[in-house]
């Protein structure tokens, strides 16, 4: 039987999207607050025995989580076939060590609540740093998908002159198939931490890309620091205004207005979370991933 | 060794008095929100082999649920030999059974996540409604804690000429219990449901209780639509205005002003939830509770 999309509050584009493109079922339901702020909840479809793509991305995931915990319970109590979670965005990926002691490694507890829930998790970039897979924290199937080809495809379209420049050696093997899927050439800059807050980079040899556009890239842009004073850096070398790509339009405070006023040209991300500067349009990765039917039938 | 108190931001006051009364000690810890929403937490003190008493009131209970959930995993992370939930209101009582198809019976869901986390929960006049015991949802040991004998102290104390009046027949036994403790008479409403939201009372003969104060009781204040008819019920049998009492100050919506407009003499409530009506401290019961030492030794 087809699967059936379930797409909670904020993500009905993309769900829209992907029932069109995979043909699937539309999920209908009612989720409100009573007014003691308590979460109703009513699944209106018949789930029984189906396969449910539960579209939720999950930025500022607290208060996603309780709904999203009923949910899937609800679902296991309708006798669902299986719940496949497609979020974007995947929340509490940066605390993954105990930096002082007593500190909550929040990114495996956020993890082993979602993988008790769900039977599958499908994600794009998220922001694995210490960890090499996913398997070192979620114990459910999670599909990777890179918004690297995408990224390509669109400043090959809009910067044809670009040098495309990756925030630290960590990035280095994505940023370099942003670059060569582009067919331009890309740097990497050096990233220094000094404790917590405090980021130094220092940016390579550019001389020879003048008449090149800077084409900054990351992960996630959250409080934009790497990216402002990489900016100023370029500014000082000569450098033309640069662009800056994030997967993730985080952007925490006043990172966008600072990012903005820091002199680029232009902020462009994907909208995994939704945000002014979604110009990249990730459904098309998603679809792609959940074209391959046989995800489900590995469940 | 002592047991350590934790005590979940807004319940300071009550986390004190219950340190104080079984000389506990006090858990530092840190939590807050990273610029992207997400949870930061951090305990200061050192926890292990200790037991813990975690004070959390659990009213409007979605936003608290992952900073509970990330704290218990990190106190059983650390090391903690018990963790005990001291919740003086319980949320999630309500929704008991499917009313609808397709509906989430989110009591035992709430349930089933605290009796993940946590090794016992002490609680005040859950609303428990259709159900017997908190045994038929949670998994761990329950202490079900009762107001009845504080707010029949605070009646005998203020209100010597009360009529008790009971909301309906379900709660016929803990106000007969709170009339005879205030050594004052009661009476009990008939309470028809129409439907959903509409519910009518009748209240019986009071014609020979003229001379009294007429104390309407009940668990939870939420809409106060039962409270706010019966007021006019007493109105036209030619009583005086009544005064309301609530174990739990819900009030949800316009509630409360209603319920003032209504032409009640006052309204008192227990401080199980922090409101302007709070006149019957909850702590002297919870401390009796805690002060039971077998409670840490049973888990």
């Amino acid at each position: 039987m087809k699967p059936i999309v379930l797409s909670l509050p904020g993500n009905e584009l993309l769900a829209q999207k992907i029932i069109v493109a995979i043909q699937a079922d539309k999920a209908e339901y009612e989720l409100r607050s009573f007014p003691d702020g308590e979460t109703y909840l009513r699944v209106l479809s018949d789930v029984a025995e189906r396969d449910i793509i539960l579209v939720c991305t999950l930025y500022q995931p607290d208060s996603k989580l309780l709904p999203l915990l009923f949910l899937c319970r609800l679902l296991k109590d309708l006798k669902v076939k299986s719940i496949c979670l497609v979020s974007p965005y995947l929340a509490y990926m940066r605390q993954d060590k105990q930096f002082k002691s007593g500190e909550a490694v929040t990114s495996g507890y956020f993890a082993s609540v979602l993988s008790g829930i769900c039977d599958r998790l499908i994600t794009i970039d998220p922001h694995l740093h210490r960890r090499v897979s996913m398997k070192e924290i979620y114990s459910i199937p999670c599909d990777v998908l890179h918004a690297a080809s995408i990224i390509s495809k669109w400043i090959k379209a809009n910067i044809p002159d670009a040098l495309v420049i990756g925030p630290d050696s960590e990035s280095e093997q994505w940023v370099s198939e942003v670059a060569k899927n582009a067919e331009v050439p890309f740097v990497i800059l050096e990233k220094v931490r000094h404790g917590d807050k405090e980021v130094k980079v220092s940016v390579p040899q550019v001389d020879g890309y003048k008449a090149h556009t800077p084409v900054l890239v990351d992960d996630i842009i959250s409080t934009a620091r790497t990216m402002i004073e990489t900016v100023s850096h370029l500014k000082n070398a000569g450098m033309r205004a640069p662009v800056c790509i994030g997967v993730h339009a985080v952007f925490a405070g006043n990172a966008y207005a600072d990012l903005r006023n820091a002199g680029v040209a232009k902020i462009v991300t994907c909208n995994s979370i939704t945000h002014e500067t979604n110009e990249i349009d990730i459904s098309e990765i998603l679809i792609h991933a959940l074209r391959n039917k046989t995800m489900f039938n590995a469940l």
